[in-house]
């Protein structure tokens, strides 16, 4: 087996673990920062290994096109390309394709290039070959992501179409170093959502993981449906919220049982000037700001960001200084990763519930 | 006094020095990376600090209007403000203005502000002025910068009211913990050269910049230049050459004893794909490149960009992603920086000609 995990403590429905491989041991709950193109944005691999995140994404269907997979594998994968020696994981390009508006036949999704206007055909076993090119640690099976909302019959071919393409893509996987993953789907509506949860389970993955959630619908419509397929989804197996990067979010996800989350919310604000804080988002390019002297955050001492005053960081943003994105992304990263480390401490205290609850008091309004 | 150059080697001209001042001691010759807006472009301060030059440019005008001169002033000057506690120098806003069609009069230069097109008015007081409240360690006098070729009257207007302006920021000047450089003026007339050069000296400075070359001339026209004005300056007294930043350039000024220089070019390059390297300029755009797995420049070993193949470098630039500006632009600094350590090993060995005739035969085609 490429992958497991091992709980080592629970707090309700939370749970702390690491999660083992060849490549080492992963703490969980645990942030994944996106490296969409083999890079983080703004940041390079001596800065991740500083800022010390074990395991970042790298999305398929965008190394697939630039530079391609053959590259990628030629050049010794996409480790070596990076010359990261944490984990990766790589997502399927169904997130992807699913905003390309593709035709979907049984076979596979065909779409336009972003970057050419070609046509573009991934299949199951395609995107199983692309991913076993790139050679990242985890990789995850294509799905179908309708958008939500969705009429219910879109949501069931959806759902059904998923679970065929989850068998067609494990029966695809060849490389023993490579944990694959399953993905959950099933919209909003809970009989769906278990459902899904149970036959993906039936075919039988490295982990599974909970897909088209958190496109949109509300945190009251979200919760429930992530509680009945994690209801569903085995203890001795990672579970893994995809595109899931607000503070409410992670809580209310490790509150439910997830494991793992991605998203390119944290770095993507950064470098729209926009930091995680403990007094909730600052919009960093506010006049306000213009003479604050004092840190990012004063409520998270972080040496590589909180060294800068928010005056500074807002003279760099409004001077278009490239510098700003990266300290703010060097922020916004730690100040997750903290949360995950704060999350973890709590569930092993037994005070996950006081610590969730603090968090919504900041950023629910 | 705040500033005092002791010289170690000569080799011919070229010499080896220790600047010293009150924050600490840099070698000489120095080449000082661009903060044009308080950010060397792409980088953060701690990035600085891992890079290790010992001083950083700042540019008067820039920071004067973004965030302003009494804002930075408030934030506790320029080294606060970046929390950079290396060496600053600011320059005068001389050359930037002077690209903007200014209109000079005796007392000042009026030109358009390029942030909003106001009128901004810029006299040698005001520039002592502002450079003070900046707080850098060395300042540079306000002075006429005419464009190469200019007609004989021009150039002899620009020497002379360079020269009265050069007083006028002398008489201005009150911190006593900062340093101010006279600037030699006089475009590729030798005698012209001469004349400002011992004039300025006249007038009595910490140190001396070159003003106005490597602004298109041919290097027959500058290097008699140069060597036309720094045969006039004090051995005991730091030279500066303002803007040059190019392998060639470098060789040449110190082997006309020139001790700093400070150019945007290395960083600029390096936000366009391209590297300074034993070979030469290389545009890592090409797509000879795209398959390459070696390093930047296999003929220098930095730890921080060689761990990236041309190819991963290549990939980064051509989807633009802001992670391939920073390898390069740490890349590009620390291989000046290689440059003038080399250059200072070969004026203590008794070897500069044989370095500098080898960046020649790579450089100049």
């Amino acid at each position: 087996m490429a992958l497991r995990i091992e709980i080592d403590h629970t707090d309700g429905a939370a749970r702390t673990g690491r999660m083992i491989t060849d490549r080492g041991v992963i703490e969980t709950p645990v942030f994944m920062p996106v490296g969409t193109r083999a890079a983080v944005k703004t940041l390079d691999t001596s800065d991740l290994e500083r800022l010390g995140p074990p395991i970042v994404l790298g999305n398929t269907y965008h190394l697939m096109e630039r530079p391609g997979a053959d590259l990628i594998e030629r050049m010794g994968g996409l480790h070596t390309f990076m010359d990261w020696s944490g984990h990766l994981l790589t997502d399927s390009g169904g997130y992807q394709i699913f905003s390309l508006e593709p035709k979907v036949s049984e076979e596979s999704a065909v779409f336009k290039s972003v970057y050419d206007g070609s046509a573009v055909d991934l299949s199951p076993e395609r995107s199983v070959q692309v991913q076993e090119q790139l050679g990242a640690d985890i990789a995850m099976v294509l799905d179908v992501c309708p958008p939500l909302p969705s009429a219910r019959e879109v949501q069931v071919d959806a759902l059904e179409r998923t679970l065929r393409w989850a068998e067609r893509s494990k029966a695809a996987h060849t490389r023993e170093d490579q944990a694959q993953f399953g993905i959950v789907q099933g919209g909003i509506d809970l009989e769906m959502r278990a459902d899904s949860a149970q036959r993906t389970v039936d075919i039988g993955f490295d982990g599974y993981a909970i897909g088209g959630l958190s496109v949109g619908e509300d945190r009251t419509e979200m919760i429930p449906a992530l509680a009945a397929a994690t209801a569903e989804l085995p203890t001795d197996k990672p579970r893994y919220f995809m595109g899931l990067g607000d503070p409410v979010g992670l809580v209310e996800a490790v509150a439910n049982g997830v494991d793992m989350f991605d998203c390119v919310l944290p770095t993507r604000l950064a470098r729209h000037g926009t930091a995680l804080t403990s007094e909730g988002r600052l919009n960093l390019r506010n006049l306000k700001f213009a003479e604050d002297d004092g840190p990012i955050d004063p409520g998270f001492d972080h040496p590589w960001s909180n060294r800068f005053s928010r005056a500074y960081i807002r003279h760099l943003l409004v001077t278009n200084e490239p510098t700003a994105g990266r300290i703010i992304t060097l922020h916004n990263l730690a100040w997750l990763s903290d949360l995950t480390a704060q999350m973890r401490a709590a569930i092993e205290a037994g005070t996950f519930a006081e610590l969730r609850q603090s968090v919504l008091d900041v950023w629910v309004r």
